[in-house]
């Protein structure tokens, strides 16, 4: 099967690292970064640089650009596709991006299934990329009415044979309401923590605590604005709910209330502990 | 010199390991919880148990209890520490413990220094107690006008000993401050985030960021309800903070302002940045 990366930054590049670990898949790369396909050419991540004219060769195309690039990419190469080929997108986003390009690339006779494989780093590009990023991690699938089982069971073997952990089968609505709350939020939220003014006042006064909750503050603003954007109503959603759950533990400390803040703690805790308990569960299910 | 500690959990626990391991000092726990005892001396964490009145052999005696009980036992047992001697505790809060003890224990002619070491795990007692669990933390001492320069110094070279990468010189009211925001308000967001209703649905659908931000909701609501209580202005001014900030991305978000958002991301990955190149300067300096 050949295989071609449109976008070797951290996760295009990535994927091209473990598909050449652990597939005998062909591995063409596609950028507009020369440095890029020279470094992917030399850490051989990628077997030859391929042009957009050329993708159709290629069973699966992988496009691992920014959210807009990602759907502009499309648009402007759906005739350049294998006819009956899978096109396969990486984008934190789903709903936004199956809307915009699955019937264009249908009408087009090209197979689409937009994916997202759960992992990332707070760093960008070729050069952060390394071959084990996915192996812990899901491999997200939202199928719609017209996805064939042809393509999801290819997809499904394709992203197995690359490493990860598990495959999840979604929908793009449910992709993006959770979504909007382990990942979306949790960035918004870092990104809020690292505003007070008592920032610089922290060395020396941290633990893990702390690096836990900014780890994140360190993103990708270019490609984390569109990601939001197009998920707007549920991250507002995930937003209004955390604000209005800090401001309980606000009142009940505000108005020295120990019983009503031990409660909400407890509570967090038994959620916390119930949470894992699920996870564990369904760990060993599989 | 002779080491007492009194409470054997996750924090005393832990600093008994921690003195056998790298000092030579006698060390004798004390707990009204058997078992804690008995497993101390099965691993070797405590040369002996050692009851309240027999305290005064004792050079430096350790208070490692919840803020409440830590307070109470130092004035119940003022006149069963050692002449001279040093006492001191490890609660994450050090204004009101400070407060209540250091005039007691003074009259009582005994040398009360607040301590905080810097470390924690989401798990309580000694079960969970290890001999590394303050290699890479600071070790914060409170002083006052009071303090002694002989007793810092004892004390300063005290948690060298033990393997504290650094000792921390403050007073109470820095500390209580620094440390609202970067370990207590951790602590509120975390056990926040863990409230939404998408909680349930994570399952397959969460990496790094989602682990990271909901850690530490699995806290001791006990142990964790009068820290905040008693450092509660520092706290709700963190958490008007963090409500305020999360309230512009919402508004931004809500109201398609990619500008905005794209201004806020931006700022926070600064910060973020700017923080991790002071924090690099200082360990640098050090």
């Amino acid at each position: 099967m050949k295989i071609a990366i449109v976008g070797l930054g951290l996760i295009g590049g990535s994927l091209a690292k473990a598909i050449k670990k652990n597939t005998q898949y062909m591995c063409y790369g596609l950028d507009i970064d020369k440095q890029a396909v020279r470094s992917a050419l030399e850490q051989e991540a990628i077997d030859s640089e391929i042009t957009a004219d050329k993708l159709d060769i290629c069973d699966i195309v992988i496009i691992s650009l920014h959210p807009v690039q990602t759907i502009d990419f499309m648009l402007a190469n759906k005739d350049n596709f294998k006819k009956g080929g899978i096109v396969i997108d990486t984008c934190g986003v789903k709903g936004a991006i199956v809307d915009a390009v699955e019937k264009p690339l249908a009408d087009a006779g090209v197979e689409f299934l937009g994916c997202h494989p759960m992992a990332g780093r707070e760093f960008s590009g070729f050069s952060y990329s390394v071959d084990n990023l996915f192996e812990k991690a899901s491999f997200i699938i939202t199928k719609t009415d017209s996805t064939k089982q042809q393509v999801l069971d290819t997809v499904t073997k394709f992203a197995y044979d690359c490493g990860f952990a598990k495959v999840v089968v979604s929908d793009t609505k449910e992709h993006d309401e959770i979504i909007a709350y382990t990942s979306q939020l949790a960035h918004i939220v870092s990104s809020s923590y690292v505003k007070s003014p008592s920032l610089m006042r922290q060395a020396g006064f941290s633990a893990g605590s702390f690096k836990d909750l900014t780890r994140v503050a360190k993103l990708n603003e270019d490609m984390w604005t569109p990601l939001f954007m197009m998920n707007k109503d549920a991250l507002v959603s995930e937003i209004d709910h955390i604000i209005e759950h800090l401001q309980e533990y606000r009142d009940a400390i505000g108005s020295g209330d120990k019983e009503s803040l031990h409660e909400l703690l407890k509570k967090g805790r038994e959620l916390k502990e119930l949470s894992n308990k699920h996870l564990a569960e369904l760990t060993k299910e599989n």
